[in-house]
């Protein structure tokens, strides 16, 4: 399933040799059209990894044909050697799979910073063509593809939905930490046959990761190599609508964000906020963000205390719009905190893996859920000891 | 020493009862005068406790005669029958004194969100007329007063320096975690025997403030109940220069800032980010306080690893001028990154307690410090645990 679910595209998985892991570490996915649409959505951070500066300039044409992607090391701030090894990534891709252009090969790195040497370039380039050459369009493909960009993933994400008439979505992502705003430590590829161009698969995706990848936000940082592709081969020969185009590229986003938030880094619990009767949406996602960020609140929800006042006192540092003695807090369904003062006895919330958040600024009818992490041993222990 | 150094100032603290440590939880500090003058500064968070809604109105005059202050609960989110608790206090204060307004006494509580209920009201008004009563102007009642604020703290915090003409500016604090922009979980009561009028004191006090307080940062929270009061009372009957009696200010506020960040909960090393080259100081603020804030940057710290790609990463996520191809990090006198990439080996960086990070972002002249603390297991520990 995963990236060659739809039809129009083959993919491959290898081990490289960039993981001490020795698990494989670089994969591809390739559109073998007959279109060869593409829309893409990047992370928000000034400070960008190499691939991401190259996949930028070469997707702003809305067309691409295949996406090399490793996970042995971001090639972010290793300067103009990393930028080099980018291109040069390109453009053996595309001279072994014939009549492509470099400049419509997409590459992605996920790993450490700072890692992207001759070593690094030596091991990619070198396996490029047993990469193209075992492309397939069967599951295999995309199963190996999907297992080569993990990082501190302990699963595969993929998803597949199927639309009317016929046509797929289907995609695959990796992301375990560094997941927030502007998307997250995350890579994402997703592809379809529907006969879309690249205006609608970008109109399509940018709905789509707004309301989904945008509002995970486990530990607050922010990537600098996060991207999110979907690629149009047109092969099901289906034009669909586009709003029923836009809610199967949305649930599929969804799916995979869901399944990136349960296999958060270090997470003990997978916390989802959600803000109601606020003014508009997103002041309802400003409140629900800050308050996924409050390493106290989630400190708490680690310890399973329902402390209600943590919740409260940061919404308090926003600029939403709410009268500070009238704030509701729900808490796995009892509602511990009432016009901002205690209500139910916080004794009486059971606690299991999924935590529910709920708060009400009764002010409006907007409302929207930011998912989040609670802060654990093993989170402080992953991100400690990881590059050394 | 504490806030009895100075002349014209009376203190006490005592057991009321309130904690379950059964330590000291009840302070007061009176200023016997000639003057009355004060100046304030309390937490910006629009969800205030109620002794901080009682304390802006009446230090709104300029005039204050004591600050009563328990350790106990924080009277924040306890509805009316809070509020009224604070103004209880401030009334039975004032007619204990004698001759007092209760608009002039201020109140200030620290502890737990959510307890402020009969019995505590209780413990608190029974016990005030043994404060007033051993309230005294030598050491030992400003030891007892500083002693009677701690809540996580593990040790009193006091600071005293004396002006040119023979003047005194001296201060207690408490506050081990909570400290976030806007001030801290912090209380702070400062006193001063120089003859300057209110408008004086609030012009170094918030300069002080914005300087010291305002720029320890140790876990991105803000509190609800953060004070920072600065008594007159005239006694020395020396008129200090401006400029040298905000300096004197700034000195204690940042003695008593360093003290608060080397016993942050839970802190295992005391980080200060210095911003240089910024095109203006509050830009170099802003890149300080958000790598300050990033918990990738501070568990990497904690692992006493030289991780300066995770600041690279964060100073990209603010909207400071700055080229992201040319950041320079240095870590404790290590230059580990130079125009954005690798420069000597992380290898050479060594830890101790204290932790220098240096961040040139080479377009200006403008530099800040923040002060923070690493991610570790005992935060944690200590945020997981503390009110069940």
């Amino acid at each position: 399933m995963s990236v060659t679910a739809a039809r129009g595209f083959t993919a491959s998985g290898l081990i490289a040799g960039l993981k001490p892991s020795g698990k494989k570490d670089l994969a591809l996915v390739v559109n073998t059209g007959p279109a060869d649409a593409v829309a893409a959505v990047y992370t928000s951070n000034r400070c960008k990894a190499n691939p991401v500066l190259w996949s930028e300039k070469a997707s702003a044409n809305g067309r691409a044909r295949a996406v090399v992607l490793n996970s042995g090391g971001a090639n972010c701030y290793t300067g103009d050697f990393g930028y080099e090894t980018t291109t040069l990534t390109a453009e053996t891709t595309a001279r072994l799979l014939g009549d492509v252009d470099p400049g419509d090969v997409l590459v992605c790195s996920t790993g450490l910073i700072g890692v992207g040497g001759q070593d690094f370039r030596d091991r990619i380039i070198d396996n490029l063509p047993q990469l193209v050459s075992t492309a397939a369009a069967d599951d295999a493909g995309g199963v190996d593809a999907a297992e080569a960009i993990m990082t501190t993933d302990t699963v595969a994400k993929t998803s597949v939905r199927t639309g009317d008439g016929g046509y797929t979505v289907g995609g695959m992502a990796k992301g375990a930490g560094m997941l927030a705003p502007g998307l997250a430590t995350m890579l994402v590829v997703l592809t379809t046959d529907a006969a879309v161009d690249a205006a609608g698969l970008d109109a399509a995706l940018r709905g789509a990761t707004s309301q989904s990848f945008d509002r995970l936000d486990t530990d607050g940082c922010m990537s600098t190599n996060d991207t999110v592709i979907l690629m149009g081969s047109g092969a099901s020969e289906v034009t669909p609508d586009a709003d029923e185009f836009s809610a199967i590229v949305k649930d599929v986003c969804l799916d995979l964000m869901h399944q990136l938030h349960v296999d958060a880094e270090g997470a003990h619990h997978d916390i989802a906020i959600t803000t109601q009767g606020a003014a508009s949406e997103a002041e309802a996602v400003m409140v629900s963000r800050s308050v996924g960020r409050s390493n106290l609140f989630k400190a708490a929800i680690f310890g399973e205390d329902p402390n209600w006042g943590r919740v409260v006192a940061q919404v308090g540092t926003t600029s939403a719009e709410f009268d500070p003695a009238n704030i509701d807090v729900t808490i796995n369904g009892v509602r511990v905190c009432q016009a901002s003062g205690p209500d139910a006895d916080p004794e009486l919330v059971t606690f299991e893996r999924t935590v529910d958040v709920v708060i009400d600024l009764n002010v409006g009818d907007a409302s929207a859920t930011i998912w989040t992490s609670d802060l654990t041993h093993d989170y402080v222990e992953e991100n400690s000891a990881y590059s050394t």
